[in-house]
């Protein structure tokens, strides 16, 4: 059994983790962390967990959490990232990190973006992004330390790397309008995550300026060879989980919908077994609890419209992270994430 | 037309009471208090106002409060309450208190449940409890400060105050289970409000503490004339306004819904043009935004069933405070909450 | 006081239509029809109107009307609007027609897009379409029927028709992504609007062929006087009511965000109170229950970001029915829509 | 493998069956069933399933049903249940009703609830009620038909036969107020269903008379050795799933809450993995999405108030039909249900 620790243990993504990892017939998890004083069971925190794992959400320093597991997925904000990751690899444990601390690939990006100097510069540049249904993501049994992607990234990078890397479709002006639930906003009390601030109410925000954008532009010029670069803006909408990205792309040439389809299945079709490209409109639901990813594209006034639905918890953030980990030991990328389907795991299961 | 003045002016209480008195012929909003320091457009503190509303949210003390208004609705946290509002009838203001400090009769029943003491005891045993639909509420032309009454109380009462009064329900063992949308909790960012946390939920909470307790047990027992004890849980119910009661009362003698029905018509039926005695079972979205309170009954299994609906920012506190203020004012009970209703405004209008 | 009769009065813009017209001073409402047999009291229909409103909903035919009101809102479903409504006006009535029927200005637009035969071509060229914000609406006291304008038609024409008119964008590749509460699906039981489909998941619908499109196009172009050509994306979003338009344009030159914002100023400026060119970026329950649009702008890679919020069953139905009601009799237009407003009605009241 | 067959597959409940099945180790689903005439794959009336089952929902008589599976899952409606399971046990099929068809002892008062005559009256007197927390439930390797229990009766029976059976409360008198969400109203378009009517709102239904209230009677008459007569009222609130039962019993001794916390604790303490006692009072998001009862109880006015929720699709409905499954197979009650949970599976798993 590989032992798991898991820092920043209070927030939503956390307990998805959990509720993952407590289904992974490989992992035990032996350490939660968190930053404030006061040490809690972990059914207090979640009650959901309640009966299911008898671990206490404490504050651990490194050679604690060294001493307790092999592996640690890191769900500090970021900044808190950067700043504790560094000492945990030293102490040899392989680490996920679920921040953006190390998703970009240089510093100056990083500081201008996030407004905070990057304090692990050369380590941001080899860090492998961790998207798996990328050809050349580099994570493997090698790997100690992997940056996880964005939950909007990945929603629209899983649409647009398919149809860029055929150049399908033109590397600039796409506009990318993505709809997500509140629990991306995490689990800090604020304003503007209120019940009644959020519900029965849809709103933009971060328009031009959020941290998802250099990320997707970034990885999307990397997987297709040429300067991409995304108009992108996010709304709140009132579910708790759940990203939809609608992308409104110019095609390069004579194009159909079909051929659209037709890369996009090519492209995802052998082994990637959570994107899921499908002939109706997705819908936040259809993907909600799951570690999928519905594809799918429509013709509207000449453009392309490209739409991808996933849950922003779990293939947006802990699900991938599993996957990753699955890929840092060499269990099957499945393992933790499709239980009881026939085939996930092969060996002595 | 009548100045007023509106302290704790960012909460949904307040909000709702700015957007009726908008709509009232003889009110003018002349300042709106915060007890932060920035001062801020009142658009930017409630963007729905953008447009309707010149004022500022800012920092006051008494006498500029007084130089501008003639009345004040002070819809600050009980505590602050009690500390600001001797000093604003001093200086000559009316004042309609929509907190908890001059509800109860006795100081040392608030001091017990709010775990606060009191600090201006003689005033809470004079001051009316100001639910118009009471006979002999003490509501009128000489009263200078009017204690609101709260929301659950005010659903509770509405309901059960006409039975008790005429002997047909036992005064003890009566439950009240009860349901509100979250805007009852306030504009405070806390956990327990989250939109993640409150979405896809009902949870109950304050079991056999909650402090609206002893303020539907002492109204009762005084519109009655007997010792009322009521067992009362409260829920958190998945959406932003609305407070359901269902309330388990035994008959004491031989009865018929019929009979009930005709009581509670009897009490409410001369000139309350706010509740509503119905056939169907009451939901909260039909009173929602509204100063409407709904009642029926029902037998289940021997016990006498009543339900009653309101809006709890409504009727269970801004909407009752307009009808306080209209009462002290000689105005028309409805003015500013049925407008355009013919009869509303009798005279110039 | 003019007599106004409902056709279709139990749906959700119906009831919106009555909650505005009782707040009216100058309209009684002596009608309500239904398609079907039974006759109900409109408080069973619409259980918020109890004690509010003593008409029944009942199937009556068009002298029966006639005898009964002045003026008909006609919240009929396309093709039943035209098949009524011809009728009505032979019979002296003066119609507000909520369906689509008499919006587009040819019938073979019409045919294709709603795939029926228009019934009453003539008279669908020479409708005016009453968006009262556009100058030249051509809605006055001489005018026997009126289209009123769809829900999502207004959102986007009160925000681009300004900037097209102008100029400052191009009249093509106009990508308008849109997000609508569920009740802009009617009251109709369908699976998709079952609660348990909608809840807790966002999803496009429509994609390329929704029926508001050659509406916006036709609109948008004869208020600019050029080809205007959309690419319109509705999305249903879980919240009772509300739009939100995300709108990406390309700028024609040199402009600023400022520049864009004085030309929507200008635009809206002189008497369109229900317009609200707003620096924050809206949120659709900031406009909820209201009359109101709000409006901004942003700049987000190059493109002009334009965002537009209203409430879809009144700014985008019924309170625009009410507008060109007030100016087909010489009212305010603000009568009925912004009770107790000062300066709302001039003369007598 | 056991072959499984899903009857009335397009509903909610049998989504979540599919969900739980597919992640049982020893269960392949070869049949879907459905009244229409239609035939579609399971991921068109489900998309959640797009890639993870290809069976079709189709119609299939009873001897087709024979030849694909061994045990079939009844989800259809009553009535229609009972008419068509004789069938299939006399093919040798071994059934889980989900249905209320076998859950009553007495035809005389399934027809007097429901309306029908029954018409297997004497396999309704021996059909085992498959709740395998009760002592005695009867449901073992030898049984052919299980009668699942109602979602409502389950959240009251798990927390009321302990403390009935050791006669710690009264038996008459129970109060059961019971808050649901709107899967529970099933899958068939309604009005009383539409988002629009359900959303911002919670509402009482079926008071006095709801269809459960004979089935929590009996249960608990039978679990408890005495009469037990409660007064249920169930409501609707605005969630997809869960049930909160809040129930006021009358304790017949002197007591203490943690005397009742032991009772409960005994009676589901061996080997009860899906009911948990716990110390705060219960969300239903801390249980939705799983096969767990959480129950606690407080003190209030005397009475005594026990809390129990659960997710109204899953341990209401398809988890416990796995359970009892399980049981009629031999295999561990868990299975399916904790997938990766330790021990879970003993043997070659």
């Amino acid at each position: 059994m590989v032992r798991a620790a898991i820092l920043g243990s209070r927030g939503y993504t956390a307990l998805e983790l959990i509720k993952i990892l407590l289904q992974h017939p490989r992992v035990e998890i032996t350490a939660l962390t968190t930053r404030q004083d006061e040490s809690s069971d972990v059914s207090q925190v979640h009650p959901i967990l309640s009966g299911r794992l008898d671990v206490r959400c404490e504050r651990l320093d490194v050679s604690e959490i060294a001493e307790r597991a092999d592996v640690v997925f890191c769900c500090l904000p970021h900044g808190a990232s950067m700043a504790t990751i560094p000492g945990l690899l030293d102490a040899g444990l392989r680490v996920v990190d679920l921040s953006a601390d190390y998703r970009l690939d240089d510093a100056q990006t990083y500081n201008q973006w996030y407004g905070l100097k990057h304090t692990d510069p050369d380590r941001l540049a080899e860090t492998p992004y961790g998207l798996p249904e990328l050809p050349g993501h580099g994570v493997d049994e090698t790997i100690q330390l992997v940056a996880n992607p964005g939950c909007y990234t990945s929603a629209s990078i899983l649409a647009l790397a398919p149809l860029l890397s055929e150049r399908l479709i033109e590397a600039t002006g796409i506009i990318i309008d993505a709809k997500s639930g509140v629990s991306g906003a995490g689990r800090s009390p604020k304003l503007s995550n209120l019940y009644p601030e959020c519900n029965e109410s849809i709103s933009p925000y971060g328009v031009g300026n959020h941290r998802h954008t250099p990320e997707i532009d970034l990885v999307l010029s990397r997987a297709s060879g040429q300067a991409v670069k995304v108009v992108f803006t996010p709304h709140l909408v009132p579910m708790d989980r759940g990203i939809l990205c609608t992308m409104y792309c110019r095609p390069t040439g004579q194009w159909s919908c079909e051929d659209m389809m037709r890369s996009l299945g090519e492209f995802h079709g052998d082994g990637h077994r959570f994107v899921r490209i499908v002939d109706h409109l997705p819908r936040t639901r259809d993907v909600s609890g799951t570690n999928f990813c519905d594809i799918t594209v429509r013709e509207s006034g000449g453009l392309l419209v490209v739409f991808s639905a996933l849950d922003n918890l779990i293939k947006g953030a802990a699900g991938v992270a599993v996957q990753n980990f699955n890929l840092m030991y060499g269990f099957p990328e499945t393992a933790g994430l499709l239980p009881g389907r026939a085939g996930e795991w092969s060996g002595d299961e």
